[in-house]
């Protein structure tokens, strides 16, 4: 944490912040820090939001912690505690409110001379816009909104209030980010989709000729990749989360409040529902649909539309490599060793006596890629 | 689309651009954009490019319609028609075609004031740098060329005519791009390969010597990485085509028209064939070789040389996660499960009554690791 | 190479800088380059390391070889060699010395005016900043430092001596990195990690109060994403060689000298120990740790700490894909065929003669996802 952290904080303003409980400490006792159920110390605040880490907040020497009712005996019998209904959201409050004590906030409307912006760009006199970025013509910023160091906002793209741009994000033509998103170093927003037509002469560009639409109170990563359409737009709902390094290709809509963790792909023309979560690393093919509710695993594969709600997986268990050669080695048997067991079924049991018998082992749909 | 895209155009101004028959409709009938056949309007041209999406174009309300002659009794009934031999290919060709007409063709030989361009660089009086970009000593630029904002052209690079770096591309020293070449924001090519010799002391660097070596008419997308050769250079050929967030390791070469979809790693040393498709997330490990024409699944991993055309793959399917977790731990059984099998096979069968017996299923070069 | 490669260097010249003895080749014989066994002719110094390469070593054309006295014998009888008790290190101190003879040294001390450096920054005087680069409040940067074109380091940053930022690299406020650390073109340094709090209203955000530390000697290729650690810091271990396009989430720590592949994802709080190798597109689950020494297949998952040392794998084989499509169907029907067979087994074996019957292919913890 930055030099301003040692200035601290009350119990008594947290809890003017957050609400619930103060026991055990005094109002005016003074906390310097917000830190780990490991690492805290005599003048940090800690949290047990939980049940898994509670031998750890018992050996915690936090000077104040933030805990539910019912975790709270799991604490230092002799520390401060503000007891809150939900701790893990009350430690989000308190992350927050911390960080905005602790940075000098912005200095609204400063353009840094460095910039680059264009006369017939619309930027709201309350925008901040960074050293050596670059404004195109009729391209529009919001009030509040932060323009980082040497980000990009092409011809015609529009963000909206509050919007927080860091360094390098680069907009492409026409795009639209909507109020109160965070996009992080490096991120693509509408690079041209993955299209091409088969040719004798080789692959034909396909013009992309869609836009990125991308709702409000979205966080992207760093380093991600979000395509403009090739004729509809790439659509990112209100309130989703992406991690960092995310591919989005063309098309691909993303419903409301869905959360994506890092390294996932996602291609073209997909349609991912709401208040999905996908691992990090997964994979979704394009022109299909993950219903709302889904849950990916890391690293799978998605490879046809999901359609019930729930956790999907589809990885390869980690071995010892030398178990991993044999399991491996013998995946490629599998087909023959069922048609072996259902020969030796049918040897061992007669028919009148096995109703399970080797009809129901059959081919059916099951058998199908999935 | 931007507002530019409102003026529209006639059906036979799109006729003069991709020949074909023009049926239902009047050379003057104007048309607004292009649309999927999801979104058209009546005016909208729309295409049908596949026999998958008959029913859908059946209820699409697309003003005019580009189709091939075998596909045309799928549309409704009074719609108007522009009948090509592939309506792929001319879509490709008409979203080119509407998209120069949409944008403003850049300005041939403009340099913005805040570019720094090395007095020794060669730039082209006809190539347009953009405000931000850096172009160090003897790099060439070469006629047509358009240099995004914050590109950064190294020292003795050289990029060919008409080669479009988008924003904040990267380029380091000595890496060479042919023309028509298009790289998006944020690809950073000629970084250091990924080179290190074990000591006792840790790992010892390996200065990265050889360079980046990119031919005509490749497109490369956003976030990529490129790395130099460490003694030879890393090829990429003419007419290939890569996605976003892509890593090509040092001394890869990649034939001509091979397309890679995003989230693709490649080693270092691997050789990649002619025409050639990589599916998304797909990873090919170091020195070994991928024939002319092979087909990579999504998410599939290469651990030897692929000596057959065709489609390979290699992902755990997805399930429900209870189903994963029974099918995943029943992995490390198969090979016990297999030798079991054996066993009952030789029990159950005496070796003159079964030809087929345990003989033939014995350890196999097909049981290596693979 | 660039055109400075061509003076070259006599035999004498590198036998003082690598040591070893120089066997049929005169003192003053003139080589021009450094290069592959595949692509050495006779003005070229080249290297034998490996066994395995002996036969392309028999008819490489190189003038001087780097070799050991066991591998001797493997090259042209006529060849000249400089014999050294290990090659590959020895090439690797060629190949950094030839560099260094190539490339005209940096000024030290340089400062673009193009650059925009903080009136309260602490620059070394011996520091060289690069145009377009943006240096914030209480940043510190030591003696030699590099920072590359259009590089970004926020306030109370502080990078170490020596080390080089390549183009574009960003280091968020309050983040270090140590001493002798190469990090190349767009890397992200210290965006904010995924943290998110659930409620009614959507995702929360946790602000990220931590900071990156990076020790010494530290490589990170193109394209990473290091995220800042939500209350206590990321931590990555001096001489860590990282690869390109790898997302470290927040609160990771890895251990010194480990070596992690392209593509690789390490959710947040994972502890990764010394000494390990991670291989490209591998990914490692949140809350966990893997050992000392421990080395992960490419693009295999750990979904639980790793304790011991060695080669970890799991990936699906690849296969032509109509042999794969009947190994994944099968997949879903292991657990039943493991059920048949126990039954087949328990019929075809009476306890009494089988003490490895049915009981020992009980359910065991072996069973549990893994």
């Amino acid at each position: 944490m930055g030099p301003e952290a040692s200035s601290g904080f009350t119990a008594a303003e947290l809890q003017a912040q957050l609400g619930g409980e103060l026991i055990g400490a005094a109002p005016d006792r003074r906390l310097l820090r917000l830190a780990s159920l490991e690492s805290a110390g005599p003048d940090d605040l800690s949290f047990l939001a939980s049940s898994r880490l509670r031998s750890q907040a018992a050996r915690c020497r936090a000077g104040l912690f933030i805990v539910s009712a019912a975790l709270t005996e799991a604490l230092p019998a002799a520390a401060g505690r503000l007891v809150v209904p939900d701790p893990y959201a009350a430690y989000a409050a308190a992350s927050r409110w911390l960080q905005a004590r602790q940075q000098a906030a912005p200095v609204a409307g400063l353009r840094h001379p460095g910039a680059v912006i264009h006369p017939q760009a619309r930027v709201h006199p309350l925008a901040s816009i960074g050293p050596g970025a670059v404004i195109e013509a009729q391209a529009e910023v919001g009030e509040g909104a932060l323009i980082g160091a040497q980000a990009f906002i092409g011809a015609g793209a529009r963000i909206g209030a509050r919007t927080v741009l860091h360094h390098r994000v680069t907009v492409y033509h026409d795009c639209q980010i909507g109020a109160d998103c965070i996009i992080h170093a490096g991120t693509v927003i509408g690079a041209d989709g993955f299209g091409f037509a088969p040719g004798a002469q080789g692959w034909a560009k396909i013009a992309q000729l869609g836009r990125v639409v991308i709702g409000n109170a979205v966080e992207i990563g760093a380093n991600c990749a979000i395509d403009r359409g090739a004729l509809d737009d790439t659509l990112i709902g209100d309130g989703c989360k992406l991690d960092n390094l995310i591919q989005v290709g063309h098309n691909v809509r993303i419903g409301e409040h869905t959360a994506i963790a890092g390294c996932v792909g996602i291609a073209g023309s997909a349609v991912i529902g709401r208040r999905c979560m996908i691992g990090g690393g997964a994979g979704i093919l394009g022109h299909l649909s993950v219903c709302d509710g889904a849950v990916i695993s890391a690293m799978s594969l998605v490879t046809r539309s999901v359609t019930e709600p729930g956790l999907h997986t589809g990885v390869f268990p980690l071995m010892p490599n030398a178990q991993w050669e044999r399991a491996a080695a013998t995946l490629k048997q599998l087909p023959a060793m069922r048609q072996r067991l259902r020969e030796l079924s049918a040897g061992a049991s007669a028919p009148d006596t096995r109703p399970d018998g080797p009809s129901t082992q059959g081919p059916s749909a099951t058998e199908s890629r999935d």
